[in-house]
């Protein structure tokens, strides 16, 4: 893909960003496209589970913001936008059996099940944008790395079989900085809100920040104070543990786009 | 002054209050009183002096949120409520001669000039309730001390003849409270609004958390990172430090008590 192609993608309605995705014309990631619109994090689950993950959504709704969830066996996010189907719609899926990634595939259409369940959940990439607008830099975009994300100590609220500890991203910035990013955060409950710590990681567990879980490290500044936001990568932490024998999530940094700003739903 | 009687005034109304303070029958501080209506600090001076006041408080609204100006002359602050009359209204007043505390008044009507121009600036009681109505407790409260505050160096924007350094005041809170409370306190830009520091406090010319230029010091526990509000004691250090021939404030803690709630301005 080169450059000259991604900025011809920036250009996209998210409508046509998604046309262009479910013909396998686009597979690759979606960070910076769909006009700002949100993009959501994607877990498939059959009916068996999907009850207790609704619930576990509803009670952790800092990791787990629910945009949207399909009626069982229904493939469409009737509230993210017409016309978007969870079979097509996301560039790039990773199929997991038993809590371990199996596959990764473009289209799910073949796989789909009567009784399948698929919910959206708010992602970090709206609240960067957001941040970004308001003239808040982040180290990890500044150096082109992925986010750095870590397991805490801190409990999630379990429901029925799935529990476990939450898993936060990290940013770092200066004391005016941070007071303006939790302001702006806070404000948009629905990719996780205001952070739920910062300052120092080992009272949430964390006994390095220079060696995250998932994603990069970035160095953080003598005049910094880190800031912790819950992360999507929660429910999919906790669903590996419980194990069940089939879940479908999109694949890192490949993202649902919706018809939607932030301030609609 | 009894706890029974104490008890007393707080179901006044704040024009009940006012009127007790006018017949000189209510001398103490305001702190708790008045029902949640917003408190001000007072600042009273000579026309060759207001209107760079004035714009100081425009130019560095963090430190003083401008809640009314009278007109040059008038005793009313018309924006506060009813019959709001500075001469009489505050409690216990506090004279300053070229910048140096002179006097302790209870009624003013004898100074009052021709040219006087009366400044009302948001005032932290009112943050405070903000914090506590969210069940964030206080260190201070707790503890029955006067909040720590101490001289930065963070400049403020200098109008004419008065200029010099922010000073803030400190509430130490668990990083959970900490996100809550600037949460809170962004939407009461007339209270001094969010914190302008958090964290370390040599990064704004602090040296010593146990050693306050004003209030009293509290313990800081590990967990727990200091927050740091502009205060309403900046703009009486900064016209201290011009030292004008004549200026009146209310005496600390000594409150005006206005009909107005925080929603309201």
């Amino acid at each position: 893909m080169t450059s000259k192609t991604l900025n011809a993608l920036a250009t996209r309605t998210p409508r046509e960003l998604r046309q262009l995705i479910r013909r396998g014309d686009y597979t690759g990631h979606t960070s910076g496209l769909g006009q700002r619109h949100l993009q959501a994090n994607i877990v498939i689950l059959q009916r068996s589970w999907a009850d207790e993950f609704l619930r576990f959504c509803v009670l952790n709704p800092r990791s787990c913001p629910l945009l949207d969830v399909t009626e069982p066996g229904s493939p469409y996010f009737e509230k993210l936008g017409s016309d978007v189907d969870v079979r097509s719609d996301v560039p790039r899926y990773r199929i997991h059996r038993r809590g371990q990634p199996y596959q990764e595939v473009t289209d799910i259409g073949e796989y789909w099940e009567a009784d399948f369940v698929a919910f959206a959940i708010g992602c970090s990439f709206s609240f960067e944008q957001a941040l970004l607008d308001a003239g808040i830099r982040m180290r990890h975009i500044d150096m082109g790395r992925n986010v750095a994300m870590y397991r805490t100590s801190i409990d999630t609220i379990p429901a029925g079989r799935l529990a476990g500890k939450m898993v936060v991203s990290m940013r770092p910035m200066k004391a005016v900085d941070a007071v303006r990013a939790i302001e702006i955060t806070s404000r948009f409950p629905m990719t996780h809100g205001a952070p739920v710590h910062i300052g120092d990681p080992t009272l949430i567990g964390i006994n390095d920040l220079q060696a995250p879980d998932f994603g990069d490290p970035v160095p953080i500044a003598e005049d910094e104070i880190p800031l912790f936001w819950a992360c999507g990568v929660t429910p999919q932490s906790v669903i590996a543990e419980a194990s069940p024998e089939l879940c479908i999530t999109h694949a890192p940094g490949h993202m649902l786009v919706s018809d939607k700003l932030y301030g609609e739903l």
